[in-house]
């Protein structure tokens, strides 16, 4: 058995002290203008390496990665839209979003006639600016609540982007704990959006608090964190680690973790992979209103990482389902829009998700011939317990299964008892040498191999 | 890629214009007076014909044909009951379903109770005529309404059948159209009902306008269209064939196509054929009300193609199921019983299903390690197109899945599109040199052997 | 084909009457004190020896099996509570629930106070006295009515069970028939409560009669029937045969089979072993209220069979399910609890299961191409019959699927009739040489060995 139980280590602190740190943390990064490069990105992936050992990749503009090329660096430092009056109309200083992510530089006066091209809004919601980026076809573009549009008098406008589009390097950040065994758990997280929050502040948050407590840990697997830039970062990851991503077998993008709804799963290509099963098991156990997802070739990097030349099994774990929320991709998905409690609930979640994959193990009865007599071993709850035929029934449903052959997992998913009950049965019934670790487990194998 | 898209070449006539057509031609049809064999099948055959090279087959009464024999030849010019006025009160002139379909000659005189035992109504629909064979055992009789029944006053009566049992042959009809595989595609009616519409002047008619439509065409498949009486002749047809009868990797019975009901697929003894998944797929884009049935060997001539010596995937395609309807084999079952709308649909169901038997290929995505940038080569479609997100998920589907070893229905089934949608995207994909043919792809393989 | 239907065997007696037998056999076997060893179960077991060939098997105290040892042997002549005046206000006479089962012997006197800690009641039922036993901890105890508690004053009780706990032995019994197969039908239930009805004299009764049913038939498998204390006498008998138990193939534990509540099977381990299909099977066509539960390892004896060291296809029949119903464990469940009509029923359900083990072959169809002419042979049923529809069905059904792969049960299973019109239709195909006897049938295969 394993180390202690990092759910438990989660659930002992405090809930609502645990959802205030979190959420500080995301207030923290807010206001940072981040992209799929640039001094944003390096900022955000600076202050994530205060809190682990963050090693930052870097590669040039220009480099070839699988079917694309790293992109020019992208850095900004002001934007405008002024009135003839000289007014600040539009202000990249009030909100990072006010600029079309990617603008390359300008400084001129136009007519409005000639801008409104350039300029997004969200009709159906007049008072929230849209996020909008451009990285892959060089454009420049004003985002603005409706409202400011309808404000805008005909007439002269000043117009300017003082930014940069330049020869440079897309970064991201990797954290790597070694585990007994050499087979990897990925978590990755894209780290590119300015200041929204749910997407992506609260999948940052949750990854680097869930990377702080396996800090210092005895683990059976090695943990692999991803901090990067969504797409591009996923594929420049991947082509440079094209060999070494087959030791990854358990995998999950974290990202929507923050918001007010249930949670949902959208299982990996393979759709029967162990963390497919894994995260179905713990969200049955936690949320009745939690949803599975089918695979689906859209959506974040899993994207990436279920491409059918790799095809890792690499699942995303959201709350709300981008798209699905008026609030994506706007000034709504602000730091208001993450609730403390369900930053918490997500962390746990994660801690309950990496408890199984470092406990799901086969073991075997010892006394497999009729039930062993557990009375005599003082394993029949007496009557004075709480809820005594819980725990005889996983005791039972453990020494029943352990046959070698189901793991576990397998136990806690056909007898619909939480894993948490099923690990602590076996650990009771190893003590009493009623069971001992099968030979065969599949990690530790590989890693003696 | 095949040709053009059969469907669409369907879709883009007028289905109105169409299906006049298809009722048209069954009300060409439909006063021939049918059996199991004789002229009135000839004339059928002979009409067909004029529309497609078909193959007339004759068999001689006496041959034996696996547990059976071939019947004599039945033919009929005249049949009628006179009252003692020498009124016809039930004439064979009027309505062919009025004689006992394979009624041995009679020329007599006889009190109404002798005749009683030979005439055949229905007191449920006392307007209509039911519909009545005896092919296998000598009988003679006659089938009325249950109103001219009930106006037979007690009295002698001249009965008269001028018909002919005697010595002669079976007759089917049979199309092939060679494709640039051996392997062939069934499709199978049954030619053998007198004046009944929906059974199976309605299979009969989307039967020749779907070989029509294949005239002419680079297929992929070979096609066989058997044009045959049921039971008998499709037992025929697979004592003469029973060889090459393994070449038949798909194949469906039509009928019962022309009425206003929801469609319904009775899947193939095997259940899991090709086919059976196709139907599905294309009634699940079609038809929110159909249904899809289990095998059953009560029926069609499916029963005979999917007995277990031959078990050959042959699913049947149904608008109402045969004994649902009040109308099924009776006079009811006539012209205004069968709807040109409801005809025309059938046969684009039918187009559909032949389009993703002849376009069902797997290919391998030749940029599998991430996603490929789709931006650089257009395929990311703009927004101003209609319904751009589909396209891209069909295309993202489709890179996903190409494998080689998904086939572009498993794409279709997994994402839930429209196979043309998919296959649409397979198209342009292969355009853009992201995709190609997997070599192993069945059909193709098969005729090389 | 096998004997007679043992199913219309049973039919043919009028249910009535077969119930009261039943039932009258509980009634005598009502009275008697059973536990899991002493006089009791002997003279239970020996009254079911005046109905079968049963052998009664005595193992001593002290002697090891499996992971248990043989207890001491329980006997008791009487028991009581007087009050301070010499009344007996709790009296083993009366009913022998009163006395905690397994209680060592004790005569003294001692207050209330001293008293209340051996006294054991049912507060939320006042007039039930509960079933309370101590087996495996010396423990001495009365139980009583919630009523009778409240109606002891304070004061000094004499306090008397004059019971043994000494070496002995521990008995069961076993009823074995040959059949031409050696592998086995086991038939379990237990016989160690006492004054209880449906749990288990229902089981017992029904087992009993059972059994007598197939005294003297040809059998094709070997049935043994354990009427066994639960719990240590189903370790007994697997210790005893280790090697043997391989040989069972199918098996059922009886219980709470008496009971007016509907049907419940508990599937084996296995879950998709034979007899887990041929319950459901027989349950489908009995009694749509049935419910099918999953395997659990808490319940009757299948937690032994099924320990994963032995793993055998063996579920549980019941009714109501223990635990479930309130008068489970108490005197309220008495001789009015259980009805004739449901004991009857449960046995009808049990010889349709055998009729099914004893009759589940697979046949070849000797004429497989295309369908036999069934008209020429009285195969193609004529008007006149009950349901002809049903009985064509049944034999198109088992022509089409006697390919030598599939079972008379598959066959049934696939076409959602009742067995029974399978069996009958084979029964009649084989008559008209339209079926052959597949040649691999396991069970008689396996005896020829």
């Amino acid at each position: 058995m394993g180390d202690t139980v990092l759910r438990r280590k989660v659930d002992q602190r405090d809930r609502g002290k645990l959802g205030a740190e979190l959420h500080q943390f995301a207030r923290e990064l807010f206001p940072i203008c981040r992209s799929i490069t640039g001094e944003g990105l390096r900022q955000t992936l600076s202050i994530i390496g205060r809190r682990l050992p963050l090693q930052i990749v870097e590669i040039a503009t220009g480099t070839p990665i699988l079917d694309w090329v790293i992109p020019k660096e992208w850095n900004i430092r002001d934007a405008f839209i002024k009135n003839s009056h000289g007014e600040r109309v539009v202000d990249f200083q009030n909100c990072n979003l006010h600029v079309l992510n990617y603008s390359t530089p300008i400084h001129t006066k136009m007519p409005l006639s000639e801008l409104r091209p350039h300029l997004f809004t969200l009709p159906q919601n007049p008072d929230w600016i849209p996020y909008r980026t451009s990285y892959y076809k060089e454009n420049w573009g004003f985002c603005l609540t409706q409202n400011q549009m309808l404000g805008l008098k005909e007439g002269e406008y000043e117009v300017c982007i003082v930014s940069s589009l330049e020869d440079g390097q897309l970064s991201y950040g990797e954290c790597f704990f070694p585990g007994t065994s050499t087979e990897e758990v990925l978590i990755s997280c894209h780290t590119c959006h300015p200041s929204l929050a749910n997407d992506n502040l609260s999948g940052l948050s949750v990854a680097t608090f869930l990377a702080q407590q396996l800090l210092g840990r005895n683990l059976r697997y090695s943990y692999r964190f991803l901090f990067i830039p969504g797409t591009i970062g996923a594929i420049a990851w991947l082509a440079k680690n094209r060999e070494s991503s087959k030791r990854i077998r358990h995998g999950l993008v974290l990202t929507c973790l923050g918001d007010r709804g249930p949670f949902h799963y959208k299982k990996s290509r393979q759709e029967n992979a162990e963390v497919d099963r894994v995260v179905e098991h713990v969200l049955n156990h936690t949320d009745p209103s939690a949803t599975i997802l089918p695979f689906s070739p859209y959506g974040y990097d899993e994207r990436q990482y279920c491409s059918p030349g790799f095809n890792l099994p690499v699942g995303c774990l959201m709350r709300s389902v981008w798209g699905t929320f008026p609030e994506y991709h706007t000034s709504a998905d602000n730091l208001d829009f993450i609730a403390p409690h369900s930053l918490a609930e997500s962390l746990e979640v994660c801690a309950s998700i990496v408890d199984i994959l470092e406990n799901d193990q086969r073991y075997k009865n010892l006394a497999p011939f009729g039930e062993p007599q557990l009375g005599r071993r003082g394993l029949y709850p007496s009557t004075g317990g709480t809820s005594p035929e819980l725990e005889l029934n996983a005791r039972l449903w453990t020494l029943n299964l352990s046959d070698g052959q189901h793991s576990l997992l397998d136990i806690a998913e056909r007898s619909n008892l939480p894993f948490e009950q099923i690990r602590a049965a076996a650990e009771l019934l190893l003590g009493s040498r009623l069971l001992e670790l099968a030979v065969d487990n599949r990690a530790d194998r590989t890693s003696i191999e």
